[in-house]
């Protein structure tokens, strides 16, 4: 049976790891979770490697920097942390982070936070157990948390 | 017989793959092209370094990142990923990103895209298998996407 | 018994090791402190790697960056330099930064960087100890050194 | 015999290996040149782990980055990467890169390009052949390209 | 007997390598130099991992970085790249560079250049030979070229 490692941080201020959880298990069966949770975005990396070698086959990296100009280089910071393990276990991360300057208050935050860890989840899932669902995709313009852009039709 | 990988993305609003698989047919046959989409940019190298582990001898990887400040700092990690990947196999990775900030319309944009997935496919085909057009082009100036800038010719 | 390194700087301007090893030693026993002293925070990521090399199981990186713009530089690369050190060895290295820009005085300064030290330290401890400490307060909005923002309550 | 290897690109646009080449032969015999163009300078990287591989013993990575501020970020990563391959296989990469920026016209741009790549390769000769020619001169303030700064000397 | 590399540049204006090793030598014995000089700060990573599989257990890295954006640039990718050198082989790398613009003329800039050598160098030496002497001193706010900042005692 595959597993998949939820990885998310106690500085986040939404509990983005249910709602991942769940919109996996709303999407099938035939995987397990295996679930960690760390301070902050700078300890995602190494806790992810860590699930590599438990077994994961993917981790779904869940985050929520500051607004700050410093909490945007420490999410810099962990993004390449994840890349680092992604790319040295050869198994994929699925980085999910929200920053708070992105929403304009906690209602829409939470919403934001809860919408975008549901759809990486379903990507992550894809990845997974789905790879043609993405193929079919390709170049859609699909965005998490907030509407699709949308493809680029050639105009006339 | 080579295989050449091709992963794009659904966060991209062109179908770049097509336009890069379809270049490098028309250029010549031998090879086996490997296809796989991912969600964003910064799920590329994973993407890459499994499928060289699939046998893979280049992968090209097709991005558009979109045109916020956020969008840059997301490419810059997927380049250093790009970049870690294709090193650690020393295997080619042909990145091929079109930024949205790049063109003034949804036309020109479509335009862009497609140039420059054809044309990085070309280089792709040439690393492979002609390395020698790509050293009698040493210095020229050629760009993707764009008019080349030509070479500097020395004025006397 | 598990083994936890503690390695700070003659940098900072605080010693922030002592408050940090006061703080593991309140919160259990059946652990041993290794400690080392580097110059500065870029002499922190190897001497983590040199301490998990003999035994440790955690890292505690202390250091506090000055305030001019080159400071910040150096701070990111030591960042990077842990996270590195981290991945590479597959063990946490939980990283206590102060900034001297983040108080506005001596004392300030000071207070901060003892209840900073002795929060990221308590992390430490769960993170090696108490994991489900940690799961229980995922999404929480928890802060070191400053008052915690809390979670994000949906509002109706 | 020992190896060198040069790299250059299809983007820049002066052909600096020529002058790389010239210049190394210039300098003495006993070793042999290993030749490759890649399409930019984010290619450097592995192509110069893919020329250790073959048994070179240094390459000279030779690029020319646009003028505008996304040229800049592509140099830095391929600065990194370089970096890296270097690093990783314990062999010197010498790194020629010519911005465009740095001249005022065509002219200057070429005399630039020409010069800055002779004086690297003559970098790269002494580091395989004569590494006490470098020692005699440590501290030196010397300059590829440009005229030399010169040392600093003791005013009392 | 240990041994401590010493690597250095042509690019550097003041030969700070001189003053490093003195410092080392009027500080004790039982160790052996090693040393050698690379054209640019750039190149200090490779030379530092080349001298740690010679036998080096300690690597002073000495530069001096010109005073434009662009040299800042390059600054930051050499210590990076001391960085993963250090980490990946274990062993402490000292970096010790000096910028162009810290000085405000060649008088104070030599000065600043040959204090941070030597103090840096002692620091080398404690590293290796003396870590106690770097424990006592944890938090005391220590400098290297400039006055010492000093601790921040508490007030009441």
């Amino acid at each position: 049976m595959k597993k998949i490692g939820v990885v998310d941080t106690t500085f986040a201020r939404v509990d983005m790891a249910s709602y991942a959880v769940r919109a996996l298990q709303s999407r099938g069966t035939g995987f397990k979770v295996l679930r960690a949770t760390v301070p902050g975005i700078k300890d995602l990396p190494v806790a992810c490697r860590r699930m590599f070698q438990d077994g994961a086959d993917l981790c779904l990296a869940l985050g929520m920097p500051g607004a700050a100009e410093y909490d945007k280089t420490c999410a810099h910071e962990a993004s390449l942390g994840l890349l680092f393990a992604s790319v040295l276990e050869a198994k994929p991360v699925v980085e999910c982070f929200v920053f708070e300057g992105e929403a304009s208050g906690p209602r829409e935050l939470h919403e934001l936070a809860q919408r975008r860890a549901e759809e990486h989840a379903l990507n992550a899932y894809s990845l997974l157990f789905r790879p043609r669902d993405l193929a079919r995709r390709a170049g859609e313009g699909l965005r998490q948390g907030f509407v699709d852009a949308g493809p680029v039709r050639r105009t006339r």
